[in-house]
């Protein structure tokens, strides 16, 4: 049976996004943000909720641009961090000895050290309450080398990301494949 | 050394999100989703990305309301088949043996079979590209009573979500605990 828990931000696991973006004065931040996910395909683009009182919420409007970074779970630690501290009060790339490299395309920096990017253009903004939903096109997706296979296609077996489990607070990896989008239900078909 | 792979949708690891909506006769469908996420804490909001062609996006400009159905892994097939074929021609609450129930709440039906249910009002829509998102209010979450510790909360470790891999399109399990959220970064403030 079931029961009712209330209005609440609840999903069994969304993705960890750690949005780059550079200040007045260009120094770079980075900010988690579990508030986010792809919201069109044609063009590509993924959307992020961001609070006004942040400091990259201030960065994103100047610059209408911003990345998302993929950490994998060797840097769940700083994953966290990059929530908890302001970029007002400190400089996070410097605190984890993140190298932050200017996107080649938009105005906004991401992190050497990470695995893959996502280079974004601010392309729309929504209000809706406390957040305020940012929708970026993504222009292009930077990936290590060695997570590529030998097409240049990402090799699914290769990745360690982070979800972010609401409600409870925890992190997790990911676990075992299940099957393969858009084939194994076919069976259901009549 | 990275590499580009273009203008792409990508993340490693989304929510599978299965839309329960009314069409003007009342009958009921089902549609998966992996363009969604929480977009809002106060008031608490998911987004969901619909194509237009779709059944469900005609059927929630409608009611304005959608809910969404979190399904488990024993239910892979299901939540793969929701997204392959429309509801203009199938009847997949019937295909797959899944009883609808209409949300107390809103003008849409959920799967009394399915553990977690979250009940949407729609309050905004923005017209990206191929795709349009719908914001929807959170007015209740329903959960199975199996799924919650004694104090009434959901139990983490009874969850077993179905995530999506873009890309190489891949359903995966949720793997093991990495750490508290809010916390394990602490260690890395100075």
């Amino acid at each position: 049976m079931k029961k009712s828990i209330g209005a609440n931000t609840f999903l069994p696991g969304v993705p960890v996004l750690v949005v780059g973006s550079y200040d007045e004065q260009l120094k770079p931040n980075l900010m988690t943000c579990a508030w986010g996910g792809i919201c069109c395909s044609v063009p590509p683009c993924i959307n992020i909720s961001l609070r006004k009182a942040t400091y990259s919420y201030n960065n994103i409007v100047l610059n209408k641009a911003f990345t998302v970074n993929i950490l994998f779970s060797d840097k769940i630690k700083e994953a966290d961090y990059y929530g908890l501290v302001s970029g007002r009060e400190y400089d996070k790339f410097a605190e984890t000895g993140i190298t932050p490299v200017k996107s080649d395309i938009v105005n906004a920096p991401y992190g050497r050290e990470f695995p893959i990017v996502l280079e974004c253009k601010l392309i729309n903004s929504i209000e809706i309450g406390l957040h305020t939903e940012f929708i970026g096109e993504i222009m292009d997706i930077k990936v290590e080398d060695n997570l590529l296979d030998e097409q240049g296609r990402i090799d699914a077996s290769k990745l360690e990301p982070i979800l972010y489990l609401p409600g409870p607070k925890g992190y997790y990896s990911r676990g075992s494949y299940l099957g393969k989008g858009f084939e194994i239900g076919k069976s259901i078909i009549s």
